[in-house]
C-alpha cells in the first residue's frame, strides 16, 4: 500500500467486537470474577490459564461466543476445584454469562459519527465472528444498525470466509476494504485475497487472537511495501478512504 | 395446491433437524436425564415444565441450540432444587450437552438416496434454525453435505427470514418449495410468501414448535384448497416435485 494507486472502493467490511464497540474488556472483567471464585484452590494466573485451555479445547465443539465462554467457565471451575466448587458458585458463573449477553453494545469513541460519514459514500458490511443470535442482536440494538447494508456472522475468519462474503455480495477483492482490531482475523486473510486491510488496535487482545510477529511474514507493517494500514482510531477511516481513492 | 398448475421449481429449501436427521429425540433423552437428576425435589412432569419455562424465558437472550439448552438445564436444575443440587450433578448436565454437540447426525430413513435424487434436478438449500457453529458442523460432517448448494443458519424462521434467503439467492417465492417437519417454522411463513410448503411430520415435536389448530387459519390441510402438502416420508419428495412440475 505504499504506492498510491487510486482504487475504487465498492464496499467496506467492518469487524464488530473491539472495533465498533468494547468487548474484550467485558470478558476480562468476567475472567477476574472467575479467578476470584476459584481463588480458594488456585492463583489467578493458574485460573486464567486453565480457562483459556478449556476454551481452546472446546472451540471446535462450541464455536465462539459468550454461551461457549460461559460453559467453558463452568467446566474450568469444576476442574480447578477438583469438583469442590459449590453449585451456587457455578450459578454465579451462569449469571455472569447472562449479564454479558444482556449488556448493550458500548460504542468506541467516534464510531457513531464515523460510521454515518462512511455510510454516506460506501456500502458497509459488518463481518463478525461469534454467536449468530448474540451478534445480530448486538448490531440490531445498537444506534448504528441502520447504516449497515448487511450483517454477516461467520464461524471463522479465514480466506475462504472472506471469499464467500465477497461472492454473496458480488464484490471484487481489489475493490474491498476490511477493517478490524485483529491482524489475524480481520486483516491477514482479507489481504491475502487481494483486499485492502486496515488494522485499528484495541486496548486488549484475546490470547487466542494473538499473532506472533514471525507468523506475519510479509504482512508486517515494518516490512518494505507494508501490506496493510494501521490506524490509531476509528475516526481516521474516512481520511484513509479518501486517500485510497485519490 | 389442489389445482394442478404446472410450476417451475428453481430451488428447494430443506429444514435440517427432524427433517434430514433425528434431533428432538436427542433432546428428549437428555430431558429424561435432567428429570432424573432433579427427581429428589420434583416429579418428572414438573421438571420438564420448568425446563421448558426456562428455555422459553431465555430464548430472546440465548437464541436456539444445544448450548442454550444446556445453560437452561443448569439454571432450571438450580431453581428446582432451590440451590441444593450438587456441582457434580450440574457438571453431568454440562457433559450431556457436550455429548449432544458431539453426536454425529443420524439421517432419517431414505434421506441419503432422496437428497441425491433431488439434487440431480434441483438446487438444494438447507435452511435451519439454531446455533451457527453446530448446525454448519452437523451438515458438513454428514454424508449428504456435497449435495447442497448452500447452508443457511437463521435465528428465526419467519416471513422476513424466508424473504431474505430468497433475495440472497435471487429466487422468486412462486418458484420455491420449502420442506420441513414444523408447520409453524417451515411451512406457514414460506406459504405466506407464495412458496409451496411441504410438511413431513416427525415423531416428536418440541412444545415450543406446536401450532394450535386455530392458528392455522386457511393453511390447514382440511380447509378447501388446502395450502400445503403433507407427506409421510422424505422418500415421497421426488414424486411430489414431478407432480408440481407437470
Amino acid at each position: 500500500m505504499t504506492d498510491n494507486r487510486r482504487m475504487k472502493i465498492a464496499a467496506i467490511g467492518i469487524d464488530a467486537d473491539d472495533t465498533l464497540w468494547h468487548n474484550e474488556d467485558h470478558f476480562a472483567a468476567t475472567e477476574d470474577a472467575f479467578a476470584d471464585l476459584v481463588s480458594t484452590w488456585v492463583s489467578p494466573e493458574v485460573a486464567r490459564a486453565e480457562l483459556l485451555r478449556t476454551e481452546t479445547s472446546n472451540l471446535a465443539l462450541f464455536g465462539y461466543g459468550v454461551k461457549s465462554f460461559t460453559l467453558s467457565m463452568i467446566e474450568a471451575a469444576m476442574t480447578l476445584s477438583d469438583g469442590e466448587i459449590s453449585s451456587s458458585d457455578l450459578a454465579i458463573l451462569l449469571e455472569r454469562g447472562k449479564e454479558m449477553l444482556e449488556r448493550p453494545a458500548h460504542l468506541l469513541p467516534g464510531v457513531a459519527d464515523t460510521i454515518e460519514e462512511l455510510a454516506s459514500s460506501h456500502p458497509l458490511i459488518v463481518i463478525t465472528k461469534g454467536d449468530l443470535h448474540h451478534q445480530h442482536r448486538k448490531v440490531e440494538e445498537s444506534q448504528i444498525y441502520h447504516w449497515f447494508r448487511s450483517v454477516e456472522v461467520v464461524r471463522e475468519k479465514d480466506v475462504a470466509t472472506y471469499a464467500g462474503v465477497l461472492r454473496r455480495h458480488d464484490l471484487r477483492a481489489d475493490e474491498f476494504v476490511m477493517v478490524g482490531n485483529s491482524v489475524k482475523s480481520d486483516v491477514l486473510p482479507a489481504v491475502e485475497l487481494g483486499a485492502v486491510g486496515v488494522h485499528i488496535p484495541y486496548q486488549f487482545t484475546w490470547a487466542h487472537e494473538t499473532v506472533h510477529e514471525s507468523d506475519l511474514g510479509s504482512h508486517t507493517r515494518n516490512v518494505e511495501g507494508a501490506s496493510f494500514w494501521e490506524l490509531s482510531s476509528f475516526r481516521e477511516l474516512p481520511a484513509l478512504m479518501d486517500r485510497l481513492q485519490k
